[in-house]
C-alpha cells in the first residue's frame, strides 16, 4: 500500500509517499511544490495539479490523501486552497487513483494519538515512526507526511 | 472573440459558448451538465471537468469565464463548487485557454445595465441580445450565458 499525500496549497504544497509494507510505514518521498506569488493564481493551481501529476505517474500510489478544513477564517483562502484541492482531486481521478481526505483532528489523533497534539509533537512522531534521510525545509512538507501516516493507520 | 463560458456546479454546471463578431453577439451551443447525486464527490467532478475539456476542443474558445462567488452561507457547498471550478481551471490553463472571473454583481450590470436586476430580466435579456434556436431547461444554463455575454462585453 502506497500513499501519494498532499497539504495542499498554491503557495506552498506539501507533498510525500509513505507506502506500508508489512505493517511497517517507510518514508520514499517528500517535498514542497512552490509557486512564485508574482505568478497568476490559475498558473500556481496549474503548476502544483502538473507537479502533483508528475509524482502519480513517477510513484504510482494505490491513492492519493489531503488534508481537508472545513472551516476557516479567511474565505478567500479557504477557496482558493479549495480550487487547487480540486484540480488535484481531478488529477488524480483522470490517472484513476482513488482518493481520501483527513480533517486536521483526524491527522493529529492517527500520527499521536492525541486530537490536540501541536506542531512539535507531530514532528517528533513522524521522526519517531519514519527513517528520513533529507533535511525536511517546511512544516507544510510535514504536514503532508502527517496525512500520509493517517491515511495507512486509516486504511488497514 | 470566442468565449466558453461556464456556471460551476457539480449537480448542474451551465456551460455556454458565445462569439462575437463585427460587434455582434452570436449563441452557439449552451447545455447543462448533470451529474448524479449518488456518485462520489471525485466523480462528479471528473464528470463536468471531463466534459469542460471536450468542450474546449470542440469549439476552442479564445477564453474561459466563469461565475465567482465570494461570499455564501453554505460553507461546504462553497468548497465543493470551489474544488470544481479548480480542476475547470486546471483543464483550461492545460489547453492554454486563459481564463477570467465575473462576479454576480458584475454579470448582472453587464447582461441588463443594472446590478440589482432579477433571473426574469436576465433571461428576457439574453432572448433580446441572442438568436437561441433550443429549448433551455435549467437557469444554469442561463446563467453560464450570461457570464458569456459579460465577458463579450468586458472584453472590448
Amino acid at each position: 500500500m502506497r500513499v501519494l499525500a498532499i497539504d495542499p496549497g498554491y503557495g506552498r504544497c506539501g507533498v510525500a509517499v509513505i507506502e506500508k509494507d508489512g505493517g511497517k510505514e517507510k518514508y520514499i518521498y517528500s517535498d514542497c511544490i512552490e509557486t512564485l506569488a508574482t505568478s497568476p493564481f490559475d498558473e500556481r493551481l496549474s503548476t502544483v495539479a502538473d507537479e502533483v501529476k508528475r509524482l502519480i505517474e513517477k510513484f504510482k500510489p494505490d491513492a492519493l490523501a489531503m488534508e481537508r478544513l472545513f472551516f476557516t477564517s479567511n474565505q478567500k483562502t479557504a477557496m482558493q486552497v479549495s480550487e487547487v484541492r480540486g484540480a488535484i482531486l481531478h488529477v488524480a481521478s483522470s490517472a484513476g487513483v482513488p482518493t481520501f481526505e483527513y480533517t486536521p483532528g483526524q491527522i493529529k489523533s492517527a500520527t499521536t494519538g492525541s486530537g490536540r497534539a501541536d506542531k512539535k509533537q507531530i514532528t517528533q512522531m513522524i521522526h519517531m515512526l519514519l527513517k528520513i534521510e533529507k533535511a525536511i525545509k517546511h512544516d507544510d512538507e510535514y504536514d503532508a507526511i502527517a496525512v500520509g501516516i493517517t491515511h495507512l493507520a486509516c486504511a488497514r
